[in-house]
């Protein structure tokens, strides 16, 4: 079958595998290897997330980003889970930009 | 300001810009230059994700992207609405990858 070679992967397909591989680094350090602990979630919002984050990393917040992800109670975070986390943050980014962006007057209605 | 800064981005941080940056390669093109056109999606699907989405490229498959992304129907994709997909797809791949990983046998339950 034709299988994903990262060597002709576009942007976008590369952005997935970036994301699936962060995701991997951490889920795997303890207990159920596919999805994030507490304690793997906080390493992964410090690791990779500090610029974006910043100041919000302390235990409050990662109890709150893990009761707001953790959909189903079960104290652990999936990967699905995940995903919506980073495509939360990567439309407030988004926005960010488009927001401070000097050329917005081009949009057209 | 603290800003985000691409030289000292993590992984997880790139793969965010990468999302975002191949959003607005193609939202550019014509009208709306936040929003995608059915035309940009479908060059976006052709060019960016030909390797996961293979044969779909055929015009029924965007029309049936566009229904499905396009929550409020305008007639376009936006950006929180592209994350969506993105996300949708992402979560699917890494599905694939972890039924097949031959070391599924040591995850805890």
């Amino acid at each position: 079958m034709s299988t994903l070679n990262s060597e002709n992967a576009t942007t976008l397909e590369n952005a997935m595998q970036l994301m699936i591989q962060t995701f991997h680094k951490y889920s795997g350090n303890e207990g159920d290897k596919y999805t994030l602990s507490k304690t793997e979630l906080k390493d992964l919002l410090t690791q990779e997330l500090g610029n974006y984050l910043g100041h919000a990393q302390d235990k409050d917040a990662v109890e709150k980003v893990m009761g707001d992800l953790d959909s189903n109670n079960d104290g652990e975070v999936d990967f699905s889970e995940f995903v919506i986390l980073v495509g939360a943050l990567t439309v407030a980014c988004n926005d960010f930009f488009q927001e401070y962006n000097p050329d917005k007057g081009g949009k057209k209605e």
